[in-house]
C-alpha cells in the first residue's frame, strides 16, 4: 500500500456498535497502518452514524467508542500520524450535512442500492429512520469536511463516493467554484475475511467475529471451531481450500504465502489433517493478535489518556471541518454579522 | 391577547424568502407584539428553512434576513423583549435536528398533511429535497431547543406541532426522563387575511401583497386595484360585502368596528359606492403603515446597528439551546470528554 498513496487526504472511520475483529483488522485496519505513513488521514468513530439504527440502542453505540478506540491504538493507528476523533463532538459535520440535505431528492436517497440492501438487511420496510435514509448525505459532510480525496471502502459501499460526488459537482455547479472537494474510492485488493463459520461476512451479530483483544483461549476455541471442508472426513481424503476459513485466514494473515501454497497443494491431494492446518493458523493468529491484545490491556488501563488523545484529535477535526463549514456557508450567503 | 398568555416560552419566526406584508402583520405579527409583554419570546428568522425549497435560488434566501428583520423592528417587535435570531448561525438547532432524524420514520414524514400539501403545491411530486421532506423534524428542533411551551401557528400547520409532541415523546419515553418540552399550539382566532385580488391568501409569489413598507403611492394603488363586488354596478345597487376585500380589510384594521358594521349595512342596502368604502380604508392604511415605513426607513439607514441587535439575539438563543443539545446529548451519552 505504501508508496502507491501519497500526499492524499484520507477519510474512513467505523460505527461504534462493538470492538473491532479479525474482518476489520484484514479489510481496512490494516491499509489505514500503511496510509497514515504519507497520507493526511482522519479517523472517524461514527457514533452518530451508528446511532442511525440503533437510536433506542444508544447505550451500546456510545458504550463502544472507546472500545473501538482502543482498538485503533492496539493494532498501531498512531494518533500522531492520524487523527481519530469523535463524529458527535464534531457539529460541524452536521452543518454540512444539514445544508446537503438541500440538494439531494428523497428519491434519489432510495435509489441508493447500499441504502435499499441495508434497509433490507435490517427488516426496516417502510419504518426506516429517516436518519437512517439519510445517511449517505452525512457519510458525504464528512468526506467532504476534510476535503478528502481518497475513502477506503467496500465495494458494497461504493454508491456513497458516487453519491457524495454528485452533491459536491451540484453544489460546485450552483456556486460556480470548487469549493468542495471530489474523492475517489480505495476498494480493497483482496476479498472479505469470512466469519470463522464459513460465512461471507464476519460479524459480532452473527456471533462468528474473533474479536481483535481477544485472550489466548479465544483465539485457540475460534480456530477449533472453524470451519473447514466438511466432506474431509478422514485425513487420507483430498480436502477442498475454496470456503475452507482456515486456508482464508492463512492466506490473509501467513505471511510465508509459500508455505502455505505448499500446504493447500497437500491438503488438495490428501494426507493433510485439519488439526496440522488449524496448528499453524493458530501459531499465526497469537502471533498476530498477542501484541495487540497487549497494547490493547496497556491502553485501557489509562482511559483519561485515550479519552485525551480522542479529545485533541476532535479539536484538530473541528478545526479543519469548521474552516469548510464556514467556506460552504460564506459562499451560500449564510454569514451576516 | 395579553393576560390569556403570560409565563409562556414562545417560539415563532418566518421563512426569510421576502419582505414581509399585511398578511403577516395581521397573521401573526401584531399577536407577537402582544405576547412580547408578558413571554419569553424567541423569533427565528428561518433562513435554513427557506432553504429547504430555495436550494438553488440562495441568494433570495439571505438577502431577505435583513429585511424581515427590519420589518420586525419596525411593526414594534422589541428586541430587548423578544429575542431576534438568525436560524443558520445558531448550529445546535441542526445539531437537534440531526439527533431527531433518528427517532422519526420516513413513512411518519410522508404522512404529514403539511408536508404533503407543501409537495403539491410545490409541485415537487417525487424531486422532493430530503431537506423540504424532513423540515418538520428541524422545526420541532427549533421549538424544543428553546423549551417552548406555546407555539404560534396557522390552522394548516397544526400537524408540525403534532410531529414534534410526538418526537418529545418519543425520546423523553426512552430517557425515562422528561429532557424535552411539550408545546401548545396558539392559533389564530381571525380567518386569514385575504390577497388584494381576493384569493384566499396574500403572498408575494401571487402578485396581491401590500408590503409593510409600502410607500403612500404603493397604498393608494392597491386599494385602488382591490377586489370588492363584481356585481355592485352602480352606487344604489345593494353590495355584498362577504369575500369583499375592503370590508375584509376593514375587518382586520379600522379600530372603529361600530363604523364598520354601520357601512356594511349601508353597502348591503344598496346606495354606498365602493369609492367612499375605499377611501375609508386608505387612510386607514396610511395611518397604520406610515409610521411602520418611516420606522423602516430609520433602521434601514443603519443595518450594522441593526445587524448588531441580530448578532446580540442570536447569542443568546445560541446560550439557550446550547444548554438543551447538551443535556440531551447528556442524556443520549453523546459526552466523552
Amino acid at each position: 500500500m505504501k508508496g502507491t498513496h501519497e500526499g492524499k487526504v484520507i477519510l474512513t472511520g467505523d460505527r461504534t456498535t462493538g470492538p473491532l475483529h479479525l474482518g476489520h483488522y484484514a479489510g481496512s485496519l490494516k491499509t489505514r497502518i500503511a496510509l497514515q505513513e504519507s497520507n493526511t488521514q482522519f479517523i472517524l468513530l461514527a457514533d452518530l452514524q451508528a446511532l442511525t439504527d440503533n437510536a433506542e440502542r444508544f447505550k451500546r453505540v456510545t458504550d463502544n467508542v472507546i472500545e473501538v478506540a482502543l482498538d485503533y491504538l492496539a493494532v498501531g493507528i498512531d494518533p500522531e500520524k492520524s487523527t481519530i476523533f469523535v463524529q458527535s463532538q464534531v457539529p460541524e459535520l452536521t452543518e454540512i450535512a444539514n445544508l446537503f440535505l438541500n440538494f439531494v431528492t428523497v428519491s434519489r436517497l432510495e435509489r441508493n442500492p447500499t441504502i435499499k440492501e441495508e434497509i433490507r438487511l435490517r427488516g426496516f420496510e417502510r419504518d426506516i429512520p429517516a436518519g437512517f435514509l439519510t445517511y449517505p448525505v452525512s457519510q458525504a459532510a464528512d468526506i467532504t469536511a476534510f476535503k478528502a480525496t481518497l475513502v477506503p471502502v467496500g465495494d458494497d459501499q461504493l454508491p456513497m463516493i458516487e453519491q457524495t460526488n454528485e452533491l459536491v459537482r451540484r453544489i460546485n455547479g450552483l456556486l460556480d467554484r470548487s469549493v468542495l472537494t471530489e474523492c475517489e474510492a480505495l476498494t480493497p485488493k483482496t476479498g472479505r475475511l469470512p466469519g470463522i463459520d464459513g460465512k461471507a461476512k464476519m460479524s459480532k451479530s452473527l456471533n462468528n467475529a474473533l474479536n481483535l483483544g481477544a485472550s489466548a483461549a479465544d483465539i485457540k476455541a475460534a480456530v477449533k471451531k472453524m470451519y473447514t471442508d466438511p466432506n474431509h472426513l478422514k485425513v487420507s481424503d483430498p480436502g477442498t481450500v475454496e470456503g475452507n476459513v482456515v486456508f482464508a485466514y492463512l492466506d490473509a494473515f501467513d505471511p510465508d504465502t509459500q508455505a502455505v501454497e505448499e500446504l493447500k497443494a497437500a491438503y488438495r491431494r490428501g494426507g493433510l489433517g485439519d488439526g496440522i492446518v488449524k496448528g499453524r493458523l493458530e501459531n499465526i493468529l497469537h502471533e498476530l493478535l498477542t501484541p495487540i491484545r497487549e497494547r490493547r490491556e496497556h491502553y485501557s488501563k489509562d482511559k483519561g489518556e485515550v479519552l485525551r488523545t480522542l479529545k485533541a484529535g476532535t479539536e484538530k477535526a473541528r478545526t479543519v471541518a469548521g474552516a469548510t463549514v464556514a467556506e460552504l456557508k460564506r459562499a451560500l450567503g449564510l454569514v451576516y454579522f
